[in-house]
């Protein structure tokens, strides 16, 4: 019997991607959850609720999951620290993947990020980040970018602040700093994300790009969630347990 | 017989380079110059004469030329107004080269910028200029992305101060401007140079990119220049005019 | 007043596309045909036809055009003689635009792969043409990269048979042959379409790369040469008069 | 004190480039064996000694190790099964780094491949990859390509012959199989060695790329192997051991 499948905020443009994902994994859609319906029927039907409303609702469904005794895939961001609290205490319960990016590539790359800048010495290997994404996007660089820098800096014992960042580089901005991480933003069409980490050498280059082509990538990455779910023990899980980075 | 091919600067790295060009090319080096030496008897042996040293120089080798009524590829850099008079005027009776870059690519790529511009509308392409250079550069972003940036300006006539240039973008800078050219700058390991353009609309991407892995291309250019101008009607040629793309 | 474009096979899927880029482009929607409908209504009822169809119906379209004495988009492939003569006749009387291809982009690329090609001396650059495509793509390389090797033949006095291609290298295909022209092909994913032509150099590379994110560039290309032909001479005129690229 | 390497076959041009990064890496070059010294006195004047000669050297080299008890860096290559077990035994007594390829990058990018291809499902993610060399290289895929299909396989839990190559596709070569590891293989210039692996579904690509520039990397990661095997245990390593991969 096929694993039901109840999706938060099924009326939006995530949910409606979703569905289709749950549909395409050969899951049963155990049905949708609209602004203002009580949760408690959903997870009642479901084996495992995908909830990408928003910070919100976060906080009943944790319950609700809690109640119904039913795994929770927790894609909304902005989560206040008492939210953050309320969910992890309902994973006392019940197990939750709780990420912020649930594209299967975005967090395989930010893993082999990390084991990368572990193994090439800072010294020889300067690491560069480059983004591209569509033109009406405000600000520079991006999450992905910066969490980018963030797992170099790891894999480097330090933080992206102690290392230091070369940001946006015009006009007089002096020699490369060793060890720093560099970023360079481009923007133009529609593209949806195109990010690479390159580690440049004096004899070689290691390039690690990651291209998003739509947001389904994310829907794709919860649907797998919910399945990786089934037979879990309680516990606050990360899209790296998920894809078994970690 | 084999073209008779002089070199100014011929202890240099560029004059080697040149040398070792010259032979490749199937031509004779008919002999060399070194600092403090007269030009006359160079010119005077060589059926043209390549000259890479530095503007100091310029308007005695033109001059030499003159006299001699042979022509000359000069690649030397920071040329005064009046030193620019001086070959112009030499080349009045002689025909000359002079190019900032004799890369054949980099030309090329030039020439083939201000064409794509030219055909695409900057309402629906948003242009994109990237680079990335060794570690030790200090400025961004450089000559020659900025060359580019010129070479699309061109091609959409206008230039690149009305166009608008989007230069390291870092923190919130807004969305992109139409018509506005934009550049990032990677620094990294021992890269001679590498640079694309990039033309970005909704449904498609169109991207011409540059890579120098040696300095030895602008010496390549400048022996084919050489070998270009037998039998040229005096004048002050470019290096499209070599490639044919003028 | 605004132009009136018309469109064949408007309920397919190309055709939703061209109504929506009429739409997007300021133009009206002069109506549609469906199959088995009479055309010389459309035909009368606009300024301009766009015919993306079938080669079956090229024929009755270019002669209704012919009648009404309207410009035609013919965007419809695999047509006989006996039916590129049909058009070239229409084209007598009505200015036509017949192209294999109306993707701006990739039809600029081709422009620039010929001239290119002509300013790069074969036995220095090596031509390698790469291509990427969705996995369900039967055959390789793909019919535009086979025009990309026959523009860089043209560009360098030749053609593709006589220059010779080097398709799918695998096992001991032996060194590579000065001139030749190289292929090899990528499948994978739902890629709508990745071109890239490479002069590589011993000292330089250039690569131009075109992208295709959805198939609506075809119908951007086709209302653009819609918009193109009013007021145009009669003639057969290829997509790349529209760019301005002849 | 600084560490005193010892280089066999110092003639050659890999003996130079690893007598300059021994220099390099602030290690003392204790000396170097020419094509038919004793390798003893070689061994006895070294801490640990350095061999990129060539298969029929490796028998004795291991045994000299052995009886001066110092830790050996092979990089020779085609040795036979009797070469390998005679390196293997010398390994019982002293500590061995034998690897087929010293360049950190290219190591590092098969570990990942590895991990990647174990992290994506083949039914979702196409594998392919491309390699791009010089043009007198006489076959392909390159054995480092080759070496990226047999880490994907072995990550998916498979082997390359079982999940199948589609390598050099041309023609009408049918759909893409699933699981299947594509290679494609591009020829030009004076390309020391591109190799890039692209993970492609239908949302989004995931590519990782190595490029080497000259062949000094392996010198760089031969010197790296030999700092790293002061105070091991006896034992026969990989280069994935000495980059903390294993």
């Amino acid at each position: 019997m096929s694993i039901r499948i109840g999706i938060a905020g099924i009326a939006g443009r995530m949910g409606r991607l979703l569905a289709e994902e749950v549909e395409a994994a050969g899951a049963m859609l155990a049905g949708g959850l609209r602004r203002g319906e009580d949760p408690a029927a959903l997870f009642a039907a479901s084996d495992v609720v995908i909830d990408f409303t928003h910070a919100g609702t976060a906080e009943a469904h944790a319950a609700a999951a809690m109640t119904a005794g039913k795994p929770l895939v927790l894609g909304s961001s902005g989560l206040s620290a008492a939210q953050e609290a309320a969910v992890a205490a309902a994973a006392g319960t019940v197990p939750i993947v709780y990420a912020a990016n649930f594209a299967t590539g975005v967090n395989l790359v930010l893993a082999m990020a990390e084991r990368m800048a572990a193994a090439l010495p800072a010294t020889q290997y300067d690491a560069e980040i480059l983004e591209m994404h569509h033109r009406q996007k405000v600000d520079a660089p991006s999450g992905t970018a910066v969490a980018l820098g963030r797992a170099v800096a790891r894999g480097r014992g330090t933080t992206l602040e102690e290392a230091g960042r070369e940001s946006g580089r015009d006009g007089h901005c002096g020699a490369r700093g060793t060890g720093t991480i560099g970023f360079a933003a481009l923007r133009g069409g529609q593209v949806v994300g195109e990010h690479s980490l390159i580690f440049a050498a004096g004899a070689e280059q290691i390039i690690l790009t990651h291209r998003s082509f739509d947001r389904r990538a994310y829907a794709t990455g919860a649907v797998r969630a919910a399945l990786w779910l089934q037979g879990r023990a309680p516990g606050l899980y990360d899209m790296q347990h998920v894809l078994g980075m970690i």
